[in-house]
């Protein structure tokens, strides 16, 4: 941690800076530049990061110099990590497609949705249970009824299953009934959730805030983590930007940054970065070039009576074209679907 | 709500929209442009807000014509609201100044800091006992402890006390120890929280997220309404932009904007809205001269050793100084502190 | 063009907007919904758009319902136009790779770079003589002299030449020396430099504005096309967000979206996306899967001697390998390099 | 500037990168931590501030840490800076109030809304000639007649002219017929259009980008003074956010932040700031609270006929009224209209 003086600090003032710092048992080294004093602090930076030595009179900035996050770093753990569930490894040599509908409506469609996306290549059943909606009026998902369809379903097919949890209430039915919890980009920062997920032992799908940046995207998989979990898989969905032609903006940079900062398992969902089906396939693709390990994608037989999200769920036609560009590029890296 | 077709669409196409509309008992009026045709949709708009019309072919936006939200808006109530709790009135003629420190750390520095906002003016004691923190490593807050002390320096210095709540399996116990509930920014969208809050009586702060849109933070709110209860408070506290001298961007327009929207009493946090202690002054007169109904400030007797956000906290004297700006410009309003 | 009435308006209002649309030759379709009035327009909605409707008593909001530009769009032409300069097709089925230096330093280094570059795989080179930078203190480049020196190296390696043109006085000196002219990100609204360089006929590659939308990019554009040069390729290069950790964020939705709208080539500048030339690989390969028909990108036989822009620099072992990286990917989507 | 090394930088990396720093006449302070080695450069910042030092192999990160900007920094000249124009002092106790029609469309319009607003209190007439439109469709302005005009009516009426500049070869043209010269958001980072302003003595006032930092705000005053003219005055007039309820977000905490960083003074756009009409009086009362030297404010006798910005454009009576309550509010602070 670096801490940069004003001008015209005094003495006095620079030394009870200097003196907290050593209270903490971490040593320092005073540059006296030109303008500016500069104090260097040798030691575990832990210590200093929840003191607020902004609030020091004298003191212009502290920069930290260490990344926060520590179990969910590459400096930690230098392999990349494999989540596995069933006969899926998530972040292999293998690109996942997980696939399904927005919502779990009824039985019938998830049946015929499950096939369809199976046949196209895609080993993961996605659907919602538990909706978190924009408006108190807009369908807010099945509930248990939906958790229970989703696993007959998944069994049915052969499927790996995953759906949303957004009540820490709701942690232990949820992994009663399904193989993958996926946390929504709403509750990213949902630290008592996260730390519920933490102790149970199923793999956790953690999606990005749409106004989260990466570090603290990574300080979040830390809750998960520093709890026990390990199997943590990162999902980039988009961001929010000033652009509105698109639902969100797909953060494609973070993918390769995120891939250099930690050693998790990276996917992006091409649905919600665009919110326009016609966008899904040449952004697959390109997240799928740029070093991520999985997409996950909504498909629905019928768009158009879908309870949530039809504007942007791919067609079953479209989902299969769109696996198969994507298998093409993934070849070219040496992956596969 | 109005649907543009594409240019090309057919016959059929646009006929399948029609009829979809008409099977929910809403009438048409079809616009035959020169390039696009219009099809403006009358009757209650709801019943087709769920519907995915996007996702029908030919179909090219879909764009509403009435506000989502219903009981926050001023057409459904065009009075400002005032909410009430023991001796103060949030939204009317007098601006009301909530301060306090970022966390409750002991009994002792709450007790000097409540002394002292309250000879400065404040009516309402702030102070967190669950705190969200980004790292999983810092402070969390004193919880149930820190409850109760709040509990009792507020009575002691016959201030009304306000702390926040992450986790719809707390509401019932704050709700017995503090007179307003808050809910930070972070779980502006934690809807099952805020449903939990509309089933309590004791009003409750809700703070805009930091990239959610004035319609979002206005839905929200709709959340707690519509399950019964209408003591709810706006707190703008500052968006996320691309700006990184502050902490985050005051959106000062929200705060005239919302009171044309709503009836909804609005408070700002100049804190956390710029994250320096040095701008909280004037940021704070801005805000009442905009239209703000109160602020919630950060105080602390030795922001040097606070467990958080000791860089935007202000030193009683100066909290003293800022109070007495604030009402000069409340007294040019015909407002009073 | 739809406008939609406040509730309660008066008919007298209602009748003012009406007629002020009959006096610009359009027709109205008035559709009174149980809260609204909605009028549509009829007819050619440019002799509106310059109209402040929002401003007349009554009215809500005003909703364009066509796209503002004309000749830049696919409806105009649907096919995709190839923009050619010498033997180089940029929107044709090979990959364009643009590479260079940001700034041209002189004669050796820049024949260095040109030659490694060419071995590579480029056929054209970039690199500035009128560098616009954010601080007057800093290196504003060559000038005339290191224009002389672009077309001598270009023409010595067989390359095509692009640099920035910041000033419509320069217009023509720049057009007698090199063979592409870039209109920057700071410029992408500087009107009066691109009607200059819509009556030249050299093409123009035109980059994104950092916080434009990609409608306004494409206005931009238009400002070209309509003074007579067609020859425009636009560059994504990356939009200002929160995200911090990389210099700007890539907008790779925007690479399909612009090619669903518009018929001219899109390329992508992976350095100035990223500001980190570790990601510049894996980003060349998302915006080539995406659809992109060429890179732009910054190579340097010595960063840590650039005059600016080093840490986003390639090595030219490391382009070398990006491009065989990016050829991979685009023998998958059936292109080449 | 602070350097900071990778873990595991070799040593032969580490005096790379010392050496380069002694050969710029700087001299070094090395901290070696548990992690990470911390390099601190004593001396002129400036001569490493073009230096690429984050290409170097090795080094992590670079952290300026003094501002780069010198003239226009409140640490150059720690008292307010006063413009003064004939009989108005901007930056001084009054309060300076500009107001006028976004376009000048006709010589009889001009002297209605000159008339109406010198009579409420404005002491500058606003006005644009030449205006840069988004579209190449829309009205662009009257040019040299404009400024005829423009000149003519202020001089009837015994007020100061403001029209803008967006061209390097309009500069001279303009400096005969206005009193001063506005660069607006588009144009902040035309270096060369600063470079020209900064050549002439009369008054620059300089809008922030709707795209810009404070720090690059700074910076492009910056060229204007470091070429020799002091004149200039700042104005926030909203940047882009997500927020689209209002045109832009006005950011209320740069009034503060530069008045804090910067001598020069302030003034705020309340009308590009929210582009809704109805915001404008409350924002304007903010801004003036904040600290703001003065408003332009766009001003029109008909709205619902401007040829450009109608919709937040104020009408006479309003703009009355705005006057009156910023007034109130300037009162309050010990200054006045």
């Amino acid at each position: 941690m670096i801490i940069v003086l004003k001008p015209k600090t005094s003495k006095k003032e620079k030394e009870k800076v200097i003196k907290k710092i050593h209270s903490l048992g971490l040593k320092t080294m005073v540059s006296q530049g030109v303008e500016r004093t500069i104090i260097g602090v040798i030691g575990e930076e832990d210590a200093l990061r929840v003191q607020p030595l902004e609030a020091f009179p004298g003191v212009e900035k502290v920069i930290p110099v260490l990344a926060p996050y520590k179990l969910v770093s590459r400096e930690f753990k230098p392999q990349n990590s494999v989540v596995k569930v069933k006969n899926v490894s998530i972040g292999a040599k293998q690109i996942v497609i997980m696939a399904g509908p927005c919502a779990i409506e009824n039985l019938k469609t998830l049946r015929a949705i499950a096939k369809s996306v199976k046949e196209s290549g895609a080993t993961v059943l996605r659907g919602g249970a538990f909706k978190p909606r924009t408006s108190p009026y807009s369908f807010q998902g099945l509930g248990k009824e939906g958790l229970k369809m989703m696993r007959d379903v998944a069994e049915e097919y052969g499927l790996v299953s995953i759906t949303e949890v957004i009540d820490p209430r709701d942690v232990d039915l949820l992994a009663k009934y399904v193989d993958i919890l996926q946390v929504g980009a709403r509750n990213m920062q949902n630290f008592n959730l996260l730390k519920e997920l933490g102790k149970i032992k199923k793999p956790i799908l953690l999606k990005r805030g749409m106004m989260s940046t990466i570090k603290e995207f990574l300080m979040s998989a830390e809750y998960i983590l520093s709890e026990g979990n390990f199997n943590v898989i990162l999902c980039e969905r988009g961001i929010r930007t000033f652009e509105n032609f698109t639902r969100n903006t797909l953060d494609i940079n973070a993918v390769p940054a995120i891939k250099m900062l930690s050693h998790l398992p990276v996917i992006v969902d091409p649905s919600h970065a665009t919110g326009k089906w016609e966008l899904v396939t040449a952004v697959s693709k390109a997240a799928i070039a740029a070093g991520a390990d999985g997409l996950i994608v909504e498909v629905h037989t019928h768009p158009e009576q879908a309870a949530s999200d039809g504007e942007q769920s791919l067609k079953p036609l479209n989902f299969r074209n769109m696996v198969k560009e994507v298998a093409a590029i993934a070849k070219a890296l040496k992956r596969k679907v």
